[in-house]
């Protein structure tokens, strides 16, 4: 049995009295590592140490903040395979599904350095004086964005790397100049704590600030609500239910001092399929869609909970049924998860009007938590009339709804409440006949998919892994992708400062040779007195 | 008797039956303009027709709504003389003070059209497809800024133009393409019909959708607070007290889908000065802060409210004094005003431990509301011990605080909430003395000023009016300058987007030649073969 204890910067802490360990979604026993649960001193010692760190950490430069990510990386890597081997025994995912979810974990940190070692991202705008304007001389003002404090992190139960301890939260708060403290998953406390292990590693090995990163380990909700409210910390990062993102944000809002929070909190991901595509694709879009409906049990924020179509013969729920057929299920992350998949299926079966198209199958029968992907289908009438039947239902699962024509498929579509993302399949034709859905579809989702499936979500500079509510808490941003370092900076402006104290980014001479906005022009160029 | 009705997109509609009128600060009497009160049928047929124009509205290219706002300006312009002598009897603001801020309004309207023509704030970025990536091919990918939908915002009583129907928060929300819903101020109700008159003219002359603009008058807090739960409203711009400014966000934050409220509440805007400056240019630091202290009867969001010093013998507070009694105070915005500026001075004078340094005199003495400038002083222990000391008394009034040594004015800092502004003055060896001072404020503050003085807010590309809470609901933005237009707009993420249906801004051609991150290079050029 190995006792895991709290990170809290460089040292190990387990001053509480009681523990959880860490379970194994295949027998639902446990996995032999168990946890001390963080206690209020705990979190409040990781919180001022966070605070400390950020006096120092905010000062490094990009290069140096760029070379503790990439050491990250490295010593995530250096974990080898005892990363794969716990986290597969803890989420149930397939040793190649973690290792191409290690490999993103790695990117995301290195793009976030490469970002930070090129250094433009500050958004740098400078205003020279003019001491001879009238009938008032204007200041010299310059404004670049800097970082905001600690920030809270809670790991996702489904991503237990990319989107949990070193996942895109922390490398894009890491990456802002913010200390880090993750509240671990408790679906997967044992892969948290080698890769927070990894972290406190980099950071010492890299000369980072005391408390620039601690792991807090809890399998209630009482430390996640306590960090949150606590006044040090200064926003939130946030992965997983719409129940408990909400809770984070209400509490976060109620604060003395309220701190902002990006939560998402999942989706239905809506698919329309026009008729020109049902025509030419029809065949090939259905089985794409099964499969991305049911890729990793379901387990994607992405995953595409309804698909609408104007078909009026039963030909195309046929194939959609036969492709269905053809899926397999999978232990899904946890009994937990397991038991709301399967309620929520149930739950949306019971309602009149709600009839099971097709059933998928599993590969073996013996395991615990197994679940069978499930496809339903209704009518809009009947969608519109339950309001459950447009909430996630997390797993491999999805609702066909034929619709009669286009005024009802665009009406269907304003009814939506925010989404992650929204997907068409349309010929250029199609594209253009309903391109009023377009632009429905554009208000209510981060991200607009032609001729694709929304699973899949690309680390890079486009990317938007976000929507309006309830998708997230705050529709400005994205969690995935190079943007997301804009939740945890605040611009500021620096009038008259002189050249030796300003950041360098702001200085005449430009050492970073970064892109700014200087008198309104783009330019890298040093300011000089010709361009002053 | 002038008879104002509510301006709901292209109409006028007066359908309440309760009716309230312009007041004279200087008489206390009726300006002869009586409005309606707006109702709730008024509210949300204005937030109905917002959101059909939305639909229009943000599908607008740049150079129109450009147009749209240069055409504002111009019918603000047209309102000729009786705009001046209108917001005069209304405000007690002096002709030239509301000239300029007229040249200030029409300026930041072409500014932010300036903006929308050249094109580049909407940040593009395009990650190109690569099909033979392995493992996973990437899609095409295309990010851009796009608006948010329709916003409510608030006229501040303070800058009656610049603040107000067509002022920062009205333009960058056009700017960013979200039609707006303005809450007049009833402090200057009058002024307001004949400004969103002019909107309403310049959006029927440019073939505006009708909505894009509506202007509601109440003078109490229900209409605004209707307005902001409001189901169809997606953001909220506001500048006023904190007691107004907080109740909005918490209304926001309480409904059902939360919104962004960006809400600038004021500011105690402290100033410190370091012992180098003070010994080289202690006189005239005294003789520019009692100027700033005092300008426009103190009715400036930036007014340095705290002063703080290490001197030890009297003679810097005794030429503080003497350049403080000769400072003169005027007649306040709205008898609501003078009277909390009465009672907050009166109110911190009676704290044991704070004293009167100085008073200013009145030009007259016989008009109502009539504001004389006070300059308080006191320590920082009893500055600790009340929490009144640290709220902002607005008008002509601030507290001079001394300190013992650096480390007591560091500590003081160290307490304060978070600011719009903080100035230092200093000489450059004060500057790297004290610079944990300088990184503290940097914390604090959305501006930091290097000798010079807070007020006066340039409208430029580089301004941060902003800070952390309570100064603003959200630290992350600023409400001057052409950066707030990120206030109202989310990015959108479009995937494998045919190149007739994306939005110019992200076609290959990149015909308005706009600067874009295409495969993370910062380039004008055009997508070719063969740089994609």
């Amino acid at each position: 049995m190995t006792i895991e204890k709290q990170i809290i910067g460089n040292q190990f802490s387990g001053l509480g009295n009681e523990t959880f360990y860490s379970c194994n979604p295949f027998t639902g026993t446990n996995n032999k590592f168990v946890f001390y649960k963080s206690t209020l001193g705990e979190i409040c010692l990781a919180a001022e140490k966070a605070t400390t760190a950020f006096k120092y950490y905010k000062l490094e430069s990009g290069v140096d903040k760029a070379t503790f990510l990439e050491t990250i990386a490295e010593e995530i890597m250096n974990i080898g395979e005892d990363l794969i081997t716990t986290c597969m025994t803890e989420t149930a995912l397939s040793a190649a599904r973690i290792e191409s979810e290690r490999g993103r974990t790695i990117n995301q940190l290195k793009m976030f350095a490469t970002l930070l070692r090129e250094g433009s991202w500050v958004d740098a705008r400078i205003d020279t004086a003019l001491p001879g304007r009238t009938p008032i001389p204007r200041p010299d003002l310059r404004f670049m964005y800097r970082p905001i404090g600690p920030i809270a992190v809670f790991g996702a139960s489904n991503f237990p790397l990319a989107f949990s301890v070193a996942g895109g939260d922390t490398a894009s708060a890491f990456a802002a100049g913010c200390p880090v403290i993750v509240k671990a998953h408790p679906a997967h406390p044992a892969t948290s704590a080698l890769v927070g292990k990894a972290i406190q590693q980099a950071a010492i090995k890299t000369n980072m600030p005391d408390g620039v990163f601690s792991l807090l380990f809890d399998n209630g909700i009482e430390a996640g609500i306590e960090l949150v409210k606590n006044p040090l910390i200064k926003a939130v990062g946030f992965t997983g239910s719409f129940k408990a993102g909400k809770a984070l944000y209400d509490a976060a809002v109620k604060r003395p001092e309220p701190i902002p929070v990006f939560a998402e909190m999942g989706s239905t991901n809506p698919v329309f399929i026009l008729p020109g595509a049902m025509k030419e694709q029809g065949k090939n879009i259905a089985e794409a869609f099964a499969v991305s409906v049911t890729l990793g049990a379901g387990q994607f924020c992405t995953n595409p909970g309804i698909l609408v179509h104007t078909c009026k013969d039963s030909e195309f729920e046929d194939i959609l049924k036969n492709s269905f057929e053809k899926t397999t299920g999978g232990v899904m992350l946890t009994p937990y998860i397991f038991k709301a998949y399967k309620g929520g299926v149930q739950q949306n079966l019971s309602i009149d009007g709600v009839r099971q198209l097709a059933k998928g199958h599993t590969a073996t029968s013996d395991e615990n938590n197994l679940a069978i992907p499930s496809l339903l289908a209704t009518t809009s009438a009947v969608f519109k009339d339950y309001q459950q039947l447009s909430e996630e239902v997390f797993g491999p699962s999805s609702m066909v709804i034929s619709v009669s024509n286009k005024e009802e498929m665009i009406n269907f579509a304003s009814n939506f409440a925010g989404q992650l993302t929204a997907t068409i399949h349309g010929t250029e034709e199609d594209l253009i006949e309903y391109n009023e859905l377009l632009h429905i579809l554009e208000q209510k989702a981060g991200r607009i998919i032609i001729n694709g499936f929304p699973t899949g979500v690309e680390v890079c500079s486009s990317m938007v892994h976000g929507g309006p509510f309830p998708a997230t808490t705050d529709s400005r941003t994205t969690s995935v992708g190079m943007a997301a370092i804009y939740r945890f900076v605040k611009p500021i402006c620096y009038q008259n400062m002189p050249q030796s104290l300003l950041p360098e980014e702001l200085t005449d001479m430009n050492p970073m040779k970064i892109y700014r906005l200087v008198n309104d022009m783009h330019t890298k160029e040093a300011i000089t007195k010709n361009n002053k």
